[in-house]
């Protein structure tokens, strides 16, 4: 089989002749190969069993037929290296029993060393690279500092951010350390992604869109940007072309004015909006990732090619369009229909690009 | 004391000497006085009793000062009376027990009877009304049909519409009848409202901010702009110049455009989109409600202040703007905060306002 570079070259914004689709949480629950495992082992486990991460990072290439693989992981391993107490409770999500909340919290955080704390990422990641030398690229991933901070301040999953926003604004002092340290963090861990050989990297910004824009700009913009711009020039010292960072600020799409100003290469966009206004709000410097419903997996096959040719019509013939649902894939989804929106996307876009 | 009808001037987009403030969910949980109340009563059992509604209902106009009073309800309970299971089970907000998941589920739903089944709210209306008279306006409200039907159809409270957009895509026919069913039920169950005293009704779409612009477009948007359209009409025939339809779809920030084709006199915003944006995106024949970040409650007064400026001075002296959160009040918020921001919102739009 010959080696599929279609989500590399989309992401440099070459030109192709389709688009290349991945899902988001692509090694999941949704797959039956995966909850076999998955019944086996805890999910941090799973997390740092390198032969275990790669397992399953590996199936929906070769069972759904993706055209990028991301590694098997979470954005909170690099967690208990900074000093938190980590737990993935059964049926909670993730738990940090330590949260920071005071001045003293932030002070005793620590900068987590990616090979001491979490080599068993880069092994996974080296390991991944041979077994997927034939088929298509690996990407690497990790939290922005707004998201991480999040889950760090609250100790679990919230959709309310009390704390986190009472921190930033009433210590702004302490917020820039906290930033900075998550910062470091996260530039050391996705730059040993990228020593690894992980060929793209996502910054998930899970929970941006609940900040308001004059917050992000104050109190978040220059943290991520800090560090997406960290990445990018180093990524250039590892491969001559650049390592692609895609930066997904997910349901920020009311600010994407300001999001795309953190940098990147390839944006992720939600599907609050229509492609054919990120098209247009959308620097043409950056490819954009997107931004199909990820519920349409649960309509019928006709109704969601009409999604998908949608989407790709709002495209056009745009160099730098990677196809992913707007957020993961829900665990409930049938993996026929992850399949068959794959083959849409290839067949349509092959045409449009083709008409052109 | 004079009766203060600046809210009811800036919905009609009407000058006004300052800026109403009202806050969504500003009779409950934050307030102590609320509390001791709930602790002796269940939810339903509070909308369902006149004097425990009114009571309630009044607690955030004489304690904390705020320009309008909305009705202490909640958009779920005409769903008894449509054929639905209804409860609010302690710690896990309401559930439907006997959820619409079929087509014939859909068959069997009932119109609701406004006064036979939810004549208690039209009670408290009535009672309120005299409550008020020297006081300020009473808002009713409301759900929107998406956001109705998708607890119908869910049977609880989600982030994920898997059943409900899986309805609205497999069934169009079967959503149709539903979004009417449903439409025609608010359109009876508001008109009542009106007619009972209710001096502005908002309608709540909730969780539309989980639909794609283009279902929003298709499947959502005709019903919930004939709901809006009714209601208008029918204020119209009960006060001479109408009552005032705030329209709030609540996290759909990023398809204004779309949103604002529905109708209604004042458009409510979330905190997702800077004000400044807001004021270019909606159209001048709207009043606009917001939008400041619930959360703001709990920042330090200074940066409070920051905040309520900034909206403030988005606005200008453009004509119709209703000061709110841009999401219910958080049940930890601190009344005296809200307070102080009610104050900072009066102070700062009569200055502002004052200088053009």
């Amino acid at each position: 089989m010959a080696y599929n570079d279609l989500f590399l070259r989309a992401a440099r914004r070459e030109a192709t002749e389709s688009t290349p689709v991945w899902m988001m949480r692509q090694a999941g629950r949704y797959m039956q190969e995966y909850r076999d495992i998955r019944a086996k082992y805890g999910f941090l486990e799973m997390c740092r069993t390198p032969e275990l991460a790669v397992e399953v990072t590996l199936q929906p290439v070769d069972l759904i037929g993706v055209d990028a693989a991301i590694l098997f992981s979470d954005i909170l391993v690099p967690f208990p290296g900074m000093g938190l107490d980590l737990e993935f409770a059964a049926g909670e999500g993730p738990v940090i029993h330590n949260p920071v909340r005071t001045v003293e919290d932030v002070h005793r955080l620590r900068v987590a060393d990616p090979i001491e704390d979490t080599g068993y990422v880069m092994e996974a990641i080296r390991i991944l690279r041979g077994e997927l030398e034939n088929k298509v690229p690996l990407i690497g991933f990790g939290g922005a500092p707004f998201t991480l901070a999040s889950y760090m301040i609250e100790g679990h999953g919230t959709r309310d951010y009390e704390y986190t926003k009472a921190l930033m604004w009433s210590e702004p002092k302490a917020w820039d350390e906290l930033m900075t340290k998550i910062g470091d963090t996260v530039i050391a861990y996705l730059s040993a992604q990228i020593d690894a050989g992980a060929q793209a990297i996502q910054v998930f910004d899970s929970w941006i869109g609940y900040v308001a824009p004059r917050d992000y700009e104050r109190y978040v913009l220059p943290h991520s940007k800090r560090v997406i711009d960290a990445l990018t020039a180093h990524g250039r010292k590892v491969v001559a072309e650049g390592v692609p960072i895609i930066h997904f600020p997910n349901g920020a799409t009311s600010m994407l004015d300001l999001t795309q100003q953190a940098g990147g290469d390839v944006i992720g966009i939600d599907w609050r909006i229509d492609m054919a206004r990120a098209v247009q709000v959308i620097d043409e410097r950056f490819a954009i990732q997107g931004n199909i419903d990820p519920v349409a997996l649960f309509a019928p096959e006709d109704e969601l090619e009409h999604m998908v040719v949608e989407i790709l019509e709002a495209v056009g013939t745009r160099p730098g369009h990677i196809f992913n649902l707007g957020h993961g894939i829900h665990k409930t989804s049938d993996p026929d229909k992850a399949r068959a929106m794959i083959r849409f996307v290839h067949e349509h876009s092959a045409r449009i690009r083709g008409e052109a």
